[in-house]
Parts: structure tokens; C-alpha cells; sequence
């Protein structure tokens, strides 16, 4: 039995969607961002970061986005969502990913979490980082869409846990200021991800 | 064969140590920031990131430090360095990783690099994120420190690929700002990696 804290509207969708991809049997438990619960005593004994999301497992609490969705993959391994089993095609998946966690979401976070990586008081520099966001989010998803997402899925015609990351992110290009009309590909995957019974179940319960 | 395109004083030290420590057969290829080699149109035809490291290896070219890790680990598995047969082993070795690139590796980018995130002629700006990473990295290193670092490496008594990752980002922690005395355990793993054969010869090849 796995159990998932979640926030709407985070990164954690990438896993809820996985979950329900493999047909895992799942809880989950939200936390709520406007009651700063991220921060509560309570989460912080799950996840020390303070971060969304984490993923209570049997053994123990798992927690960053690339490596739960490893193990969610590794946990059901009929439906091969990692291609683990072939290190280079692995590699591949996971540099993707990488790539998303350590580039674009942390480009993405300077529109609203500036406070991060410079005084919260510092309006300048506040305002002066969400200025610079629609283009370095914009570049990122340039080079996602010009580099590496082979189509119709990121990694070509295998579905993998690239995927639902990829979307998560992509909900969010627009209040990013990025031109959606730049990156059609792009823009292509979130539609035929947003149509999946799947991404439609795991959205409809953050949202509830 | 592989061949790791590094450059002196950045995260392509992580994989080159490893290389190191499965007894790879491997030849590396030095770009010089100096020359701003790494934006060249030659290395750029290797990683259109224009970042570092890349791993050329026979089916094509790797890039992501957290990926390339799992890559010659596995590509190595007789070493096991990446626990990639035990689920929830891996996915800790995995978080751990992603917190790294992600977390730890973000924070001191914006030392250097804060060019990224806001125009590179904001003066202002461009001092303010720098002012602030002696703390942010610090916390990011006191996380490790308290929640992360079971000693005596990252995982406990099994030496993983997480080691030479965190060992690599430690190295800069006083040019960041970080007081050693408050990370004593990061302190003493940097040490005892330093005193590796493997980690001497990385670290020999690249300062020579």
C-alpha cells in the first residue's frame, strides 16, 4: 500500500498520474499549501523538506519526484513505465528527468519562489527574477521541444514515467508567460495527455 | 568505451570518479571554460545544454549527473553502487541524487551563475543572490547533515554513487560561504572520500 501527500497544483500530479497509470493501490493525503500545512510539525515528520510531495511506502517515506516515480515503475514492473531493464534507454528517461527537476521546475520557482535564493524583502531582485521567468522558462521548454522530446511520447512510441512529468510542468507554461504557440509539440503532449482516463481520475481528485 | 567530456571544478568530478571506482575502461575529453568551450558549436553537437559533463558511450550520448551515475553503475553491476536491485534502496540513493541537482547544486548556482535567473546586467540582482547563498546552501547542507548523511557514507556502510556526488558539491562549500563547523559529518566524509586512490586520481587528472 503506497500513500501519497499531495498538493494541488504541484509537482506531485507526476506521481498521482503514475499511480494511477500502473494501477497501484493508493491513499492519499493533501496538504494544504494556503494553511502552510507543508510546514506543520506533523508533515515535517514525513518529509523534513517541507516540500510536496512524499510517498509512504512500506518501508519506509520516499521522497523527490524522479526517484518516486522510479519506484512506482520498479514497483509494477509488467507495465515497464522505465525501460529499467535497458541501462541505456534507462539513462535516457532519467536524464530527461533530471533535466526537469533540476532546470525547469527550478527556472519555473523563480516566478513564485524567489525568496529561495534571495531576501524575501528584496523586491528588486523578487520582481527582477519573475521578470526573467517567461525566458527561461521559455528556453527550456525550447530545448525540450527541439531536442528531446522524440514524439508521440517523450521518449517516442514508449509511454514512460517522462511523461506525466513532462505534463505537470506544462500545465504551468502559460502563467510562466511562455508562448505556447513556440513549442507546438509541446503543447501537442499536454493535449493528449490531458485526454487519458488516467492524467482526467488524478486531476479530478486533486481538484475536488 | 566511454569517453566523459569533464571540465576542472564542476560536477563532471562526480562521474569521473566513479568511472574511477568500477575499474571503467574509459578516455575523457577536457572543455575549457576558459574558452567558453562549452558553448561551441563541436560541444555543443554533444550536449545542446552547453553544460557538463556528457558521457559518449556506444548507443549515444548521456547528460545529468544523476543519470549518468545509475548508467555506469549499472552498466558496472558487480560493484552495485547504485542498489539498483532492491526498490525502495535505489529510490533513497535516487532522492538523495535529485536533492542534490535539484536542491543543493541549484543553491550554489546562483553564486556563479545567477545570469540564469535574472538579467546578467542587474547588478543589484545578480549581488543579492550572491549574498544569499552562504545560507541557503548552508541549510541545504544542514538538511544532509541531520536527515540524509548516515554514515559512514550517504546510505550507511554500503558505498554508493551518491558518495562521490555529495563529495563533489562539498568541495566548494567554503567558497560558498558555509561554515565547516556547523556540517562536521559532511566535513569528515569529504575527508575520508579525498583520501580515496580513486577520488586522488579524478581529482590528478583533471587539475593537471
Amino acid at each position: 500500500m503506497l500513500t501519497l501527500y499531495y498538493a494541488p497544483h504541484t509537482i506531485s500530479l507526476a506521481t498521482h498520474i503514475l499511480l494511477e497509470e500502473v494501477g497501484a493501490d493508493y491513499a492519499t493525503v493533501r496538504i494544504d499549501f494556503g494553511k502552510t500545512e507543508q510546514r506543520s510539525p506533523k508533515y515535517l515528520e514525513i518529509n523534513p523538506k517541507g516540500r510536496m510531495p512524499a510517498l509512504v511506502a512500506d518501508r519506509g517515506i520516499l521522497t523527490e519526484t524522479p526517484a518516486m516515480l522510479v519506484y512506482v515503475a520498479q514497483s509494477f514492473p509488467k507495465a515497464n513505465l522505465a525501460l529499467i531493464d535497458d541501462p541505456f534507454a534507462f539513462a535516457q528517461v532519467q536524464a530527461f528527468n533530471a533535466y526537469l527537476c533540476s532546470h525547469l521546475h527550478v527556472a519555473h520557482a523563480h516566478r513564485m519562489r524567489g525568496y529561495r535564493w534571495v531576501d524575501a524583502d528584496d523586491a528588486h531582485s523578487i520582481a527582477a527574477m519573475q521578470r526573467k521567468v517567461p525566458e527561461s522558462v521559455g528556453e527550456s521548454f525550447a530545448l525540450i521541444e527541439r531536442e528531446m522530446l522524440k514524439g508521440p511520447w517523450v521518449m517516442g512510441e514508449r509511454y514512460t514515467i517522462c511523461d506525466p512529468y513532462l505534463f505537470t510542468l506544462a500545465q504551468w507554461l502559460e502563467l510562466d508567460g511562455v508562448d505556447p504557440a513556440r513549442i507546438p509539440k509541446v503543447v501537442d503532449h499536454r493535449r493528449r495527455m490531458s485526454e487519458r482516463a488516467t492524467v482526467k481520475k488524478a486531476i479530478a481528485e486533486e481538484l475536488a
